[in-house]
């Protein structure tokens, strides 16, 4: 069978994300299953090449992976044959790297939010339509089990009228002191690009768009509930960004979405994230694996006697939607549908103007909070 | 052991909250249990007399419950000597009969809310203040066993310093069509007064204020998710009130405080109406008859990894609050706390002012919505 | 209020049918709750008078019930003012008796099967229809919650098209030699109007012509299943009818129905009768109570691979319908509906024809068997 | 110990069913666990040689399986001195390759159906006689440890006489739109052979006659329910081949089976297939696996109550039928029975004929459809 190597430059794989997600579980297990497979039997087969600061930790990486080729000069590496540049660097630092790979001919797929602001994504969105390069924005939760259900349920007109959602994400961060914080402390700088609306709102923006329809305005209120934590070394430090953003986004179609981000609020849920949809013909509530639903036809007819104690089991009457498929690790999914996309088959949509949305969201909402009133999103083009 | 009769106008005992919680559940418990004991011994019996249009339907109450006193006539009930006067009308008119109560020295004892506009209900406190007259208005959430142990838990410093309040309240009422609504029609209609943001807003007024403290300002989205609803005679009508409201509340101390309230959501809760409290030490989610509690010595560590199946069931990590104590009736217990308060022994601070400010928070809330924007709340004052 | 006296003959209340069913729970219900309400107010007070054989036990009943009339002379009842019939004798003699209450001007309410052919059903639709009297037959399942639930669900279009139906009917009945049988020894005795295809056939003709449409043709095979019982005499006999029927009905639209009646069977249901129902976007199972779904969302996607132990638990994959309502005694629903439509408000359009409907399917499937062929059936018409 | 070695030329493992039954899970398992052991000891050890049109597909499959022999040439294998053929092609060509295989004097073992048509079965039968050649036809189900236990349970003679045969076999294949389809679209298109008829009939008739005895008629009708579906490559496609069937079944001593198959049917069952028999003496539902009695000394006497809810939980009322065996593969298990027979120890009566009135059965099934009446088998000679 054919096989076409793939040159994937990979900057910041060092990191959690970039090693965990894209290197191990996405590109490395492309190449152990042989490549991609496409239609006419030609195997797309990934060749990565690591590029980082540590010389040391890149080394010991491309060992253990079973990886030949690695450098710490990113131009090198750009000056090289190889195809597509990945970013999973520091946001602070990507728009810069990115740009220069452009212009080095390069295709991009970038872990996101893809620049610190709304106008330097569109900087990189115009930069890639006058280079005309390809380009893939990581939309990972999408292809995770519980919101394909969901994209599942959409698409088969399990809702009929969606009339609303409501959004539920976070757990505990521990403050450092008492117990060791299980995130780092450059989350919560706004110097360093802190902040769980920067973070959050890009994952809802295209969770939303992708699901329910275009997003037309978000109220917004962010806090920083926790201003002082414990950093890495076990020093004091003053919160400056936001640990908790509580926003009301409404999209086209009259659908309101009610959605809580926080890393200061205790887990009652099945999930870390869950979303509730509830249409005219029925609802569910999604995870990011499970997703349960409660049609029509199960619906109860609670009566509001607030004097008596409830003797309805409300969360018994849902039931869960089967897997009917098998589900890859999402990180890979994606790589697979760009790779395969880049090749001439199928589609893969997530641009820089997509990661731009995701921007445009987190300022919005940022925006909301600073001024006390509700932000209208305009159409962005290039 | 000495007794004092209590006269007590009750107006509005045909509609079912009326002759339910505050006729059958509250006066004629309190009579058949031998009256409200003093400190003293003294036993207060209240003697009411049935005020409303229906004489044939006033017979009925009046015979089913051995209640000899009923009339059609307010104007003659006000001129005997029974000193409370009792007020379960529709809000329309409410203001202007109890405006009459006390403008024959009566004390009141009333549903909310008390007025259909704050300057109405400002209207009445001061007619209160001027009239020298008790005034009570029905708080009766506060007196069920969830926000009891809520408050138990707030007053015992369980939460340290709180940080956010999530609130979600509602559940599917049925259009009419295809099986009957559970709740009439005039709730679905502005100009009969309904609307959910009129109807709740006052209930989360003083269920935010007395446990949590001051509100200073609310952000609100309201929707008429259902726009065509079938009535109690089987007519099609246009549902002109919201039947949604999603809130942002903000209280002294920087808690920040999501509340959604819905007639168009299905329910995965324990309860159709749930708290999640969450402060530094710990968190409850409450109920109006349950509650429990993660302390912060059970709080778990979760990592986010969006790629793998949840494994912990984070629900199982809380704990039950036990009752500890018998909880009665709530709007009996209230009525018992104003009857005692009336006769000097303890306090019963839900008056006309603590009426208006629900009053305030749903028309804020309503502005917010028509606005776009943060509406701060200023203090009231007579 | 108002109250109108409507009288009824009672004939054949000495049978267990006619006595629990229609005396005690249905007649004497509506009469203990103070009759059948109209819309103006005014309410329906049934009065009976009892007819039949044995004068001892019709005074017992009588007395029981404190019904003063009785009599075992049925022309002198009928010459009362009495304005309904209601007949629950035997099969066989009701149609002379019903044909009589006809003559004398009476309105009909009967028992199923209406007669013991289909040649003696029309000829009493055709007597109705010249006598110009209201009738109506007992269709009483349809008045039961699993039925009611699942015509919600066809009403409410939760099948989308709907492709088949299964039905179970039956119970092992003792033969009476080890232990004593649990029906009456003329239900299998041809001569004596007996069998299950008779019984039954009655009942699922209309079940599934009400909810599901109209019924083309019917193929099926009786049998005896047991040639040999012992009767309440302890005698032993032959059983001439047959116990068991295996029928394949077709409906409009491609509806497919597999139904299967025997009193030789053991069963292996939560009810003695169960149907599912498949469509294209759901499918149901219920009896005559319960009821589960499961949705297109739900539904799972098996694969056939014998060689391996189930691990699905399939029936764990469906959901209950909720009640939402409350269902009265089905028998004494289809009485207050009768004696509504007769004092002119709704309708109860289950008349003489769609009891000959009932005959008719009977016996299209007795001669389904003896010709071993299919049998269309025609529309009947006076 | 002596071995003897078994050549066996396999035609068509590149199938799903050819692949993992056949070959993996029969005879390289027999092969791997040293042959198939004869009562003097000397083990039959199978030697596969692999036949298939995709010579790449072959040699991949005979690469993992450690086989050193394929072929795409039949002629070229049936030229050898390999003793059996085996044959898991299409339906559509295995009549034509099997006379070749007779004609070089194999043996022959065969997936069912073992033709198009009933004249090319006997065509078969009569070919085999005139050839010696020894026949196998799969009759795997027969194997598994559900119908073994019936099997054991009529040996045992625990069902007295048996009188009734219930069979629910199917499950939703997806259309192929919303949710892709578990089954090839050959299946749905008379053209290529499809239809549950043809496919299933054959295996209830050696279900059916080695149970319960020689079937005498059949009465059915089969639907299309599903008219519309969308293949492998994503294209709509009209289903001209029958969906579903639904039959009723004589064998001899009066017994009635009752047999519904369909790919449109939700599970509400503990298996994909179960079957239940009642008997005089006692009842068992029995699937591929699992198998439950209710014995007459367990059964109870329920009373025909329509307007009370059901309180007996009869699913409770069965006990399991438990292994006292090892099961293993059905495949596996009947390919040990052929050689052993072919080695003159034992029996193995599946023959051609055997396999002809398989499909004579699915042949007078479509003939009844389409006929309206129905069918009486003759005897199948030779």
């Amino acid at each position: 069978m054919a096989t076409t190597r793939v040159g994937i430059i990979m900057n910041g794989v060092t990191g959690r994300m970039g090693y965990r997600q894209h290197l191990l579980r996405s590109i490395l297990a492309i190449r152990d299953q042989g490549g991609v497979e496409l239609a006419d039997g030609t195997k797309l087969v990934p060749d990565p090449i690591l590029v980082g600061r540590n010389r040391d930790r890149l080394a010991e990486i491309a060992a253990e992976a079973g990886i030949e080729r690695f450098t710490t000069d990113l131009d090198e590496a750009l000056a090289g044959d190889d195809e597509i540049y990945f970013d999973a660097q520091l946001t602070s630092v990507r728009e810069e790297a990115t740009l220069k790979a452009m212009a080095a001919g390069k295709d991009i797929y970038t872990e996101k939010p893809i620049s610190e602001s709304l106008e330097g994504s569109m900087r990189l969105a115009r930069a890639a339509a006058e280079a005309g390069v390809r380009v893939g924005v990581v939309h990972d939760k999408l292809y995770l089990p519980g919101l394909l259900k969901l994209k599942r349920l959409v698409d088969g007109d399990f809702f009929g009228r969606i009339l609303s959602v409501r959004g539920e994400f976070g757990y505990w961060v521990w403050e450092g002191d008492w117990q060791t914080a299980q995130r780092p402390s450059w989350n919560y700088r706004t110097a360093d690009g802190g902040g769980i609306t920067t973070d959050m709102m890009c994952h809802w923006n295209y969770v939303l768009e992708n699901l329910f329809g275009k997003i037309l305005a978000i109220t917004a209120r962010t806090a920083t509930h926790i201003p002082e934590r414990v950093d890495e070394q076990g020093n004091t430090y003053q919160a400056t960004a936001d640990d908790a953003a509580y926003a009301i986004i409404e999209i086209e179609g009259g659908i309101i979405v009610s959605i809580n981000s926080s890393w200061a609020v205790r887990v009652h849920r099945d999930e870390l994230v869950e979303f509730q949809v509830d249409g005219t013909e029925g609802s569910a509530v999604a995870g990011l694996h499970g997703c349960v639903v409660q049609h029509r036809a199960m619906t109860p007819r609670p009566v509001w006697n607030p004097d008596e104690a409830e003797t309805e089991r409300y969360r018994d009457q849902w039931a869960p939607v089967p897997d009917n498929a098998t589900f890859d690790n999402g990180f890979k999914a994606q790589w697979e549908q760009f790779l395969k996309a880049r090749a001439g088959e199928g589609e893969h949509p997530y641009d820089f103007l997509a990661g731009a949305r995701g921007v445009r969201l987190a300022e919005a909402a940022l925006r909301s909070h600073a001024e006390g009133r509700r932000i209208e999103l305009e159409d962005l083009t290039l």
